[in-house]
């Protein structure tokens, strides 16, 4: 609200600025310790007009006046900063994405374009932050473009990757029960959804089917070796606003007990924890006991959305172990992950800077510790 | 709405018609062309009272003056039928029941106490019918005890039926969205279901792992020898008012063909259809070829509620083969359900009466040529 | 679902087709005892396809295969009948209804453009069948335009009009909240309607404001003299399916009583009730007695969608008197109340047919003394 | 979720902390500058367990470890505090408020039972912060009972307060949209709201048409002169989870320009304001421009639930103006106001501390001068 002094802060620009993620990067960016939003560009019909007229502002926060009267440019590698976050669609991210990259703009993607691309890091920080290193290969000069998971497939993976490094995984099945924000604006129409289920997001399967298999592949000379295991998804969407729940079954390749599992996802903890990240939670993943839990309306925002929450671990007749898993999909699962995934980069000296970010303080997360302690969860 | 001449159906009663399923019992049986209500019965609080006075009517269609009228009765076998439909709870059931086949009367129960009880056959006239003559073993000298399955586990085990007889089924995973009204009333509260998901419903998961062995079972000596398959079950609550969708993934025990197993499906058919019972649907399993289907509120009232309307069968990379079926949870996954039990019951001479029921004519149902036929499905 | 002997019924073609109104013509129309479908006509988008293809079927009922594979047509003056249903847009319409009008045809319209043209009868069949004599003076040689009200209009003029009868009334403040499938399909996107209210709807308010006037007006001399009141209107979209819900208060000018008021909605009829048109309900006004009533989701199908329903009659301390009324938005205050026009135009000789209509049975409707006698309202 | 030193705070006890109410108060005090819970008090059933066992914690902010485990006391007054917050149920509120009284506690009640009683403030601050002085002569030597209003009503007569200021109010037309959070918990089914609209709230009309009386009226000797206007109001139940939205139409008793009222609602300001108090929002009414504004999802949570958002005003055609407003039902409309009312109490030296509350820190609210600025309101 105030007027910030904004001088010693890293500028940065938002692609797709209009649409449901380019507003959720701004809503999280407005009071980032490091970053401030410099420019913000969009489509054609967009350019020229006032950030404030240009879109219809979806988020909770209100949108500061200094956002509201900022002018939207074009996605041309124009733009005042070094860093961009692309909330743009697939269909145009690719090559938007790619001419900002050859220009020498390091490119923070939640766009699909380039996540399979086999010299681009698909990349959650507390999961595959090794993945990094694929940058030194790309193709662009000084420029790069490093992408974040499909919005369900961020919950999966980091529930997966404890349970990948201590016992290994052969199969997975998940059922979806995924947000209507996850659709965009207007997205799913309410004449659709309300008292009803949709059984169908198109191109969502195969996504959840193969970008894990990157995700929790190892980082070879170049590229990534895929992590060798089968995974089935069923995606539905439920009227429900934020917050993706997953219903899981996984078939291990060695025994695990119920408390071995839980506790590897209680201790489980990354890079972003490490250095302390700005947007990094304290606990990547939240185990709540009781049986009705995680629910998308009473967690989801834990850890202010930055915290997978799984529950109901419990052995499966079919495959080994089945669990529900929560993960908020606009802030984990889309705005929040590209954030945290150019902080890592700056954090690792990826991006040249003036300021010493590890110095910052660290915001008050709930930690595993503390909810062990809540009766809530 | 008219007041009929009763003077040649067969009098029936309702056990527990204060609830949900007692009032779906009443709403279906209105205007059967068989069975006319004489008797309705309650818990204590209820006795003495008018029917309308008794509880708050839920159905859609409005209830007859002549019933609203009606005394409720205890729950004692001195009701001046023969038959009698159990929507009693759980709790209460077992006992109650137990009294009525032991006095004599054929009980028609949707309770879950009696489901598993080797003697009592757990029935779905489409898929078991043979299972009946588990009646002649029951230890009671006139009366019998008949159920039908859980609401989820109706569709399931219906879906999976065809399968089995064709390529056998060694695995089963399903993983459920149910409807508010299979919770009964007051139910959920609405502040706990409106923007959210309930990823727990209290024991419903162990009876979809275990009824659907009994169901698919063969009938040997006295008792019914499981089908022996392993299943496995995630429920979860949703805000839609009726219908439950489940996404389903199977192993089958032989090769089988996308088109097989369609065609597996719509030719599936039963007893009911053979004698064109008159709450049978023409179709008991209903194809629908679009992939954004089945959904809860366009396809539960198919078949006024009587068929499992299935869609989305594609090959799962865990199991075999995956896809989604939906199945309204009042109607075919219970009142509706046990209303066939009784029409089979009388049919197969379970029971002696008067009338020349095989000459009714038949609803106007969809069959599954209608729906090839048919651009909405 | 038969195969209808359709050859002694009257032909008629929808205009707009495509969208949630005209669907609803086609649901309403395809079991009509009078007439029969025989054109689809809708914008060039869809021209030339299967109507099948050519939509997004949104109704509860099935399409028949029959109309599903009619190829849609242009909307010009060549389709093959005489009567028309027009679902058009607002925007269309204007134009549209009149090249029809001029060509011979008549055309029963839904949309707003006609409706408050002088020459032009705003008709509830219930309320003001005496205006149908405008079309005598309207400027088309042989075609007519006959509208019907926007679809709060419908239920809040209907019970007016017995008070209007009686005492006069000086004043009406009426809230609404209304169902999203008044906003046609995709309409209200869920993101905005799921745990909302929206308190605005572009446009409604002022049709409720003005409307009415006209339709409790007076036939005179080749104009209507619309009746001299004040109404004050407020609109709002709830997350509701079908049915509008609408809180009314009112200053009458003759003193009434709550008894007076109730028997005069309860008795009020008209010439469709007296003409026993097929879709037609008993009564135009049900009372409901319970102070928790009118609901959309328990009272928007009585008398299949065509009566309104009124209850919570009570003291205003600031008008005189205030109520809560309920109409399904697309059946009585779109396409149901659209074909009653038809069906009376065509009952008072002012459409050239061959069949005896008035003949028919009467559909088995909910009349008042059955809603007196039921538990349920 | 620091361990706070709370050595300087001013202790309190919440009675009724179970219920909804007793929640948000606990969550609205969970991190007060002046506040420190020190007792939780319910009924039998709750006592001598600890407080995270006792409940179903329903708030969005987890519950600290500390008062998950303070056991539940009895509702007595021997609680080691001399200000209680009652979140208490009507029904038993009376008789445990007046206990407490006597024995010498200030009582801050939600409850509606010593509303209406002339000793007893009626208190929005901001609005009638004179109306305190009657505690002076309430029958209780050292104890004294507070009470903010129905939660319908805040909103109501904050909105009212300017406008009787500068021109008088003759009549007031309210028709509510309530949220369920409203009705406690389990409180609505969510079979009864789902796809719905309920047009009754038991008791809510009556207290909406005297409520705002008192507080809009005149403090003379001892009393409150009530304020001389007529109040109509409907009320109605819809699907959201918080934020009660209101149409209202009002008669002034002098000519106003809508420029004049909107300036009257933006400029309003009251003790609360001048004193900075904690809870206090910087502009007590926010005017938007938007038309389709206020939104219960867009702004309930402006300046954290406590200023009620205006919009839409406009000419009625049968009293003056009409306009739309909202406010939070648990916070500004319940828990907040009451909070807001104990600071007041203090800072006004009606209770005797050891602490220099007016030093505190204004926390960062949301003004006019703001959302003026703003784009999104």
């Amino acid at each position: 609200m105030t007027t910030n002094n904004h001088t010693k802060k890293i500028p940065v620009g938002i692609l797709g600025a209009t649409g449901m993620v380019g507003q959720k990067f701004i809503e999280l960016l407005s009071n980032h310790p490091w970053f401030e939003i410099v420019a913000l560009a969009a489509s054609e019909k967009s350019q020229g007009k006032q950030y404030g007229e240009a879109m219809k502002w979806m988020m909770d926060v209100p949108l500061s006046p200094h956002l509201a009267n900022m002018a939207v440019q074009a996605c041309l590698p124009t733009l005042p900063c070094q860093i961009v976050f692309s909330g743009l669609d697939g269909e145009v991210a690719g090559e938007i994405e790619e001419q900002f990259a050859e220009a020498g703009y390091v490119v923070i993607s939640n766009a699909r374009h380039h996540r399979m691309v086999s010299d681009v890091p698909l990349l959650i920080p507390e999961v595959n932050s090794e993945h990094l290193e694929l940058v030194k290969w790309q193709r662009f000069s000084k420029g790069m473009i490093v992408t974040n998971p499909n919005c369900s497939v961020v919950g999966l993976a980091t529930a997966l990757k404890p349970l990948v490094n201590q016992w290994g995984i052969d199969q997975v099945n998940v059922v979806t029960m995924q947000a209507i924000s996850g659709a965009g604006y207007p997205g799913v129409p309410s004449y659709d959804i309300l008292d009803n289920v949709i059984p169908f997001i198109s191109g969502e399967e195969e996504k959840i089917e193969t970008e894990p298999l990157k995700i929790l592949g190892t980082l070879q000379e170049k590229r990534i070796e895929p992590y060798a295991m089968r995974i089935s998804a069923q995606c539905n969407r439920v009227a429900v606003m934020n917050g993706h729940l997953e219903c899981v079954s996984v078939k291990l390749r060695n025994p695990a007990t119920s408390a071995e599992i839980i506790r590897a996802w209680q201790t489980f903890s990354g890079e972003p924890q490490a250095f302390h990240l700005p947007t990094s939670p304290s606990s990547p993943i939240l185990y709540l006991f009781d049986e009705r839990h995680p629910q998308p309306k009473l967690h989801r925002h834990l850890n202010q959305g930055m915290s997978v929450s799984i529950g109901r671990l419990r052995k499966c007749p079919v495959l080994d172990w089945k669990f529900t898993l929560l993960s908020h999909n606009t802030i984990r699962g889309a705005a929040g992950c590209a954030i945290l995934n150019a902080e890592l980069l700056i954090r690792k000296g990826y991006i040249k800077h003036d300021i010493k970010t590890w110095e910052d303080d660290k915001p008050d997360f709930v930690s595993q510790q503390e909810v062990d302690e809540q009766s809530f969860v």
